[in-house]
């Protein structure tokens, strides 16, 4: 019984966001194209608002950030790096009787094509051994077709930021503690694409890479590494954090900008990977997620993800990812000596640990990893990460969901009706204010209305609807998500006299309540909500 | 001599791009990825900027275009109906000697690998015969590979305005004249990229379809077509316009737009294509042109392409892509009726023209046209359309070869020092305002000026800098770009008076003027410079 309902709550929210141009399925006069997605008019600006929104919290809002737009299609070797190229897939399965290829772990979700009455798994066509299929999409880059030239559509926004980062290190002023942030469009070739917009195979990721410096030059520099004493929100960042402060300040920093968009702390879950589940190079990784009605399924992965991806570049391209830390140098040189001999022989430890795990013969890992400990000592080290990557379409769907709710309303006649309403944030809300001139045939009214558009709009995304009765109008901005509604009715024109000219009414879209406000105070107060 | 300047120009260009984190190449650290390029932290601002800007004054500043966000990936035959799959190729020659593969057109620029002394023209290699290279890249979605999975990067942005012009229409409240509005990434394999950014493989565009009646329709419903009575702005729309009072209306719209974010008329160049250059379907094309040192290039297209586009799709996949306009409805049954003779035949051959062209067979050529010359008389039409396609990464690569200068100005004894000084219009630049404590060793100082930053940081882009001499930090800015600096020095304590306490200096990035204003007139006045 539940899962209809939500079934049918879910078919409501796909129905409503084809009726008002929320989203499309892609090329649809062509019959679509499975796992791709388009934003209609309302959907482009409510991605665009939780973008920028994201953008602004990350690199405006802050100091020690900055911004990086890269291209979707880099170096294949990155993605050797990353690990993408070897072990970025999914098991597949082929059945040589129907020629159906299945995602070995989905086999018994899958009717069988040719016997739909059962699973692909039960079936008795006979299948080959499970194989690894790349996720990556994959194209060649100039005339020639050769395997030298393919390239990859990058199936993660993450690893342009590990390439570039002495790059933006160099042109940015910044300093470690620093983080660099990206958001674009990436690529995965799902097998089975699946719940409406939540796993498609083209969707846009917003990740932060936040650089921060190794326990041990933290213990080298503050005497001590602070440690969580608690859960929720640790305050502004201090020179002592460890890695665990920094990954608990960043898991809190991004549950504010859901609070800040209207997804409170109780829609949201917190899962925290069990040591098993962890990558091998990952030391911690919480997902965010969030009860869909198809699911509770994750939003955004907070990982503090070590030093690994810096290493990985580094050892591929052959040049050092690592940074000066002239604070670490001066510290180091008034360390006991019994203390550093503790802090170089467990940087050096953990260094081996990724060096003999990355596939170094135990010999040159050991070369490496004293020379490593040894440059410590001077100051020099690969930063490690703490990584909050959040899915932008995911997030639009969430908030879609959430935002969905049918209640009642009065009509013109104060008789009450069924309404669907929106509920945006006004932050994210694709239109912000409507403004309605009562009647459209009284050229004063829409003159006026017409006028205070043009006030808010340079500011404000502003509709502008003469057509239909005012609670037809109003049904319509409630179903578009629009948090204000604004009224240039007779008393505008001064009709009732002195007093009332000038004002109009303003609408709540939530609690329907009408305030009267005069034009010269509109711009201030709108402004003040919705930024 | 000319050359060499122009060359010495674009190097320092370029330098200062990689230096000041405007534009990095993509994958450098793995010797990085011919024909693409990432934007750094001012870059990317800068491009946000400029794409922020056109989506407001193509969406948001008008109440006749719609927004659209579709995907990259689209259904293959999109690019079948477009025209893409077929004849989107360059010429290209295979030399057998040395293997190399060059665009016939370039042999005569291009030195022939093994001979670089000669052109590859002239080169005594063995060649093939030209044959056509797609340039969409290709890729496969879904696990299997096979050539019905084929699919493209889209070439271009404007198909998909084109594929959801129904589901627009529908969603929107907008009838025809409207438009939709697109920005986003586009791929095309170019075979010599060159020029830095101007000619990449990915890059973004930002593109408007503006639909319009066709003539015979304006003609049924206002008597007459108004055409254009000489150069210049034909002011606001007219219900009697044609397709070229509309051209001119979007080509004069566009320049307005180039002037409103510092490219003044003076610094593009417009070219009317010769009618032996249009494409057979397109009924004019202007290419906008800016003066960049490597050349004189286009930025900006602005085409009228008839109803050619939404009448392939309308073939391919099999659905009208018609609306129904009442007023043309109504007019005609008004219209004498030699007069709808005459306007029915004119719209018959036009669509005869089309058909024919498409390959449809006389007889059903025949047909298909009288029905379609049929139902206008009931008010049915395809639209026609009138597009302005920009490239947002041609334009950030002008606005930075404008904006590049070099000066003198005077450091802190007053004494004239060469500076470089990027000269951005307000609207664009990555960064509004720097703010300044006069000294970073007096807490009073540093604390007003982070006051100051946090009042402006929710509204606008505004950078901390306490670092330096405040002659150096002004120069770091002047070379950002950034038109305002913000000091924050004694007298702001109050330290000379109450008169000039809770003032600071703005300063002027392009005059080097400066101004002392009261902290609480700042967010105002450097708002309404920024706009």
């Amino acid at each position: 019984m539940v899962e209809a309902k939500t079934g049918e709550l879910m078919e409501k929210i796909v129905s409503l966001c084809k009726r008002r141009g929320f989203i499309f399925q892609s090329s649809e006069i062509y019959g679509g194209l499975n796992g791709f997605w388009d934003y209609g008019p309302l959907g482009a600006d409510l991605k665009r608002n939780i973008k920028e929104y994201w953008w602004n919290t990350m690199t405006r809002f802050r100091d020690d950030v900055a911004g990086l737009d890269a291209t979707i299609i880099m170096h294949p070797k990155i993605w050797k790096a990353s690990g993408h190229v070897d072990t970025f897939s999914d098991p597949m399965v082929d059945c040589k009787t129907c020629k159906g290829r299945f995602r070995a772990d989905q086999m018994n979700e899958i009717p069988c094509p040719q016997k739909p009455s059962k699973m692909s798994s039960e079936c008795h066509g006979e299948k080959t051994e499970a194989r690894p299929f790349n996720l990556m999409f994959e194209t060649i880059v100039g005339p020639i077709k050769s395997d030298e030239n393919i390239a990859y559509l990058r199936p993660e926004t993450a690893q342009a930021i590990f390439a570039q980062f002495k790059n933006v290190l160099e042109t940015s002023r910044q300093r470690v503690p620093f983080g660099i942030a990206q958001m674009g469009k990436a690529f995965r070739n799902e097998v089975t694409p699946r719940n409406f917009t939540f796993r498609s195979r083209e969707f846009e990721q917003m990740e932060l890479e936040f650089f921060i410096k190794p326990d041990e030059a933290i213990e080298a520099i503050s005497g001590s590494v602070a440690v969580p004493s608690g859960p929720g929100h640790p305050g502004e960042p201090q020179a002592n954090w460890g890695w665990q402060m920094w990954h608990q300040y960043w898991l809190e920093e991004r549950i504010r900008f859901y609070e800040n968009i209207g997804l409170p702390r109780t829609t949201l879950e917190e899962y925290w990977q069990k040591p098993e589940e962890l990558a091998h190079y990952a030391r911690a990784t919480v997902d965010l997620l969030f009860k869909f009605p198809f699911g509770t399924q994750e939003l955004e992965g907070v990982a503090a993800r070590g030093d690994f991806d810096l290493s990985q570049h580094q050892r591929h391209c052959g040049k050092p990812m690592t940074v000066f830390d002239e604070e670490l140098k001066a510290a180091w040189v008034k360390l006991d000596p019994a203390r550093q001999a503790v802090l170089k022989e467990r940087f050096l430890q953990a260094r081996l640990k990724y060096l003999t795990r990355s596939g170094e013969p135990a010999e040159k890992a050991n070369d490496v990893a004293l020379a490593e400990a040894e440059a410590l000592t001077k100051g020099y080290y690969v930063p490690h990460v703490i990584e909050p990557s959040a899915g932008a379409d995911r997030l639009a769907l969430a908030l879609i969901c959430h935002a969905y709710c049918e209640d009642q309303a009065p009509d013109e006649k104060g008789k009450l009706e069924s309404r669907v309403v929106m509920r945006f944030h006004p932050r994210i809300a694709p239109v912000k204010v409507a403004v309605f001139p009562l009647l459209k045939n009284k050229p004063e009214l829409v003159k006026k209305a017409k006028d205070v558009q043009a006030l808010l709009t340079p500011y404000m995304a502003a509709f502008y609807d003469e057509a239909g009765a005012i609670g037809r109008r109003y049904r319509r901005q409630d179903e578009a998500g629009t948090p204000f509604g604004v009224t240039i009715d007779f008393d505008t024109l001064g009709e009732k006299g002195p007093e009332l000219k000038d004002t109009v009414t303003l609408r709540d879209r939530d609690t329907m309540k009408q305030e009267r406000v005069k034009i010269s105070d509109l711009l201030a107060l709108l402004q003040q909500k919705v930024l």
